[in-house]
């Protein structure tokens, strides 16, 4: 049996047994980041995540300092998604001996960029040569207060499903540079792109919604919304009715679905790397967060609700026509990128 | 200029000043490890390592298991340099989707032995197609007592230079997977094969040393023995005189020594993966240290001195007849792995 036969979930689930409970461990493996407790006022949030060149980017689509600040992004969006505040990261990069020292420069100059930003400090990592193209991996600490962390578990049928941002940018960005569209516009052609090749993790309305005490479930859209409603969902273990036409999708979006014919909600339900927050909520508590998020500039939008044990999950379109909303996101060892 | 022409040392230069000073940095890049403090009891160290296959490991030399528990070392080996308690671990897989599911277990299984034996819980991590071979890096975190962290300055002269264990069997081990020689006995190449394949972290060792209280400098020894005393000279800014004769080789890389005509110091030199550890020690302590370590089960060796600031790094013979140290250790970026 190899990889590719068990695939992305059917590994982390073998895995998962190895991860032993150990003294001080709040939560190991199963959401974003592990949550440790070392006993000081807040709880640890470790992750790790790693980029390999020709399988999650491409050196032709964009610049090195965008890929360096992308291979941070990624981390970030883990602990944001708990709640959590990032403080410290190392990162570790293989490379070919004949790696330009200034791609590497620009690529560092992208990583330390965004650390700054969120307010993360670099301090370490490790350089190793690799005969075949790039890996960036970099591991990420966060912090977050003890009653305050945000996990995959907890969502309860009655609850309500959530997203930050909008959706399917990332991956309309592929679809275009992947398949050139000559009467594309070129600010939507921009803006498509730039969200692929330089998302913003979602760190401070993660900390809202954690300090809000009335989201019961969160998680990062990595690998597209539907992927991250069936994990939400599986912790839970809940159903979900999500409403198609409530999903957000930017202009620029429906743009290229409109001009290539395809269907753009297809992006933001099986394409990836969006990082937005996918959550739920208490119903009663719903409408107030919804204005509280707006007000602090992070306008959330409200895309479905939960379901009891076992009612299994829905998307619904606007005729209130159900239909099975089937987990196809990426799958890290499918046959295709 | 690409990263061949600056070598390893080099772009670890380069990137350091890419490394902000932030809140709560104690120490970050020029150590084994991050150091740094969140306000607790203790400090909190932080590393990352990788290794690449067919540039750190070949698949035909050892089991998978072996290569896990190796990779899970060499980040323990790090928390043991600056006198640490590993703690908690991630782990970050690429792999070809074409690679057996049994051997990424086996290869689980030794990570988690090591990382368990050494009081350590895998808490996370992630999973990644690569096209090209194995990549495996593994962040580790670890604790220290505030005052008892060892770092790779702080060698003043005359402080004496002292290891643990015994050197150049992980290259000798290494030489004999490139090179069989049929003359050599099964228990000789057993042992050294071993010593290449498992090394084992001195994380014992280096919590002793750090409680001892009379260690100036300390650093693992993952390059060769030139290369980690040019570390803690620079670190320190001083010199080094080391004794030829005091530099501990066992019987079996004496033995292969032999057996090849070749000069097994140099394996202990220029080789790398021994895993021991290099440390100064204020001259009036270090009688006392010695009879200590033996008592604990680790007996150190004296093997030479600190000089001061622009004596330069010397090689003596028995003869008392001095050559220039040349650092020649291992570069992660030479033409050669």
């Amino acid at each position: 049996m190899r990889l590719a036969d068990v695939g992305e979930s059917g590994l982390v689930e073998r895995l998962l047994g190895r991860l032993a409970r150990g003294p001080g461990v709040v939560r190991g493996a199963g959401d974003d980041a592990a949550v440790l407790d070392l006993g000081g006022k807040e709880l640890l949030l470790f992750t790790v995540d790693t980029l390999v060149e020709e399988v999650h980017f491409s050196r032709a689509y964009g610049s090195m300092r965008d890929l360096g600040a992308k291979a941070m992004a990624v981390n970030l969006s883990d602990v944001a998604a708990m709640g959590g505040r990032p403080v410290y990261a190392v990162v570790s990069l293989a490379a070919p001996a004949e790696t330009a020292v200034a791609d590497i420069d620009d690529l560092y100059a992208g990583l330390a960029g965004t650390a700054a930003r969120y307010g993360v400090t670099l301090v370490g990592g490790d350089t190793v040569r690799h005969p075949h193209g790039l890996v960036i991996t970099v591991a990420l600490l966060g912090l977050a207060g003890r009653e305050r962390v945000l996990y995959r578990k907890g969502a309860v049928s009655g609850d309500l499903f959530y997203v930050t941002g909008s959706l399917g940018a990332s991956a309309a960005g592929l679809f275009l540079f992947q398949n050139p569209h000559p009467a594309c516009p070129p600010e939507v052609e921009d803006r498509l792109k730039k969200a692929h090749l330089s998302p913003e993790p979602r760190v401070v309305a993660g900390g809202l919604l954690a300090a809000s005490g009335v989201v019961s479930a969160a998680e990062d859209i990595s690998d597209g919304l539907a992927l991250t409603v069936a994990h939400i969902c599986t912790a839970g273990g809940v159903g979900a009715r999500l409403l198609a036409d409530r999903v957000p999708l930017s202009p620029e979006v429906r743009r290229l679905g409109i001009l290539t014919g395809k269907d753009p909600l297809e992006w933001a339900l099986f394409g990836g790397e969006d990082y937005e927050l996918l959550f739920t909520v208490r119903p009663g508590a719903a409408a107030g967060l919804e204005r509280e998020m707006a007000a602090a500039g992070w306008p959330v939008t409200w895309i479905g609700e939960v379901l009891g044990p076992g009612e299994g999950l829905w998307l619904e379109d606007a005729a209130g026509a159900g239909r099975p909303l089937v987990p196809g996101g990426y799958d890290a060892f499918g046959t295709e990128p």
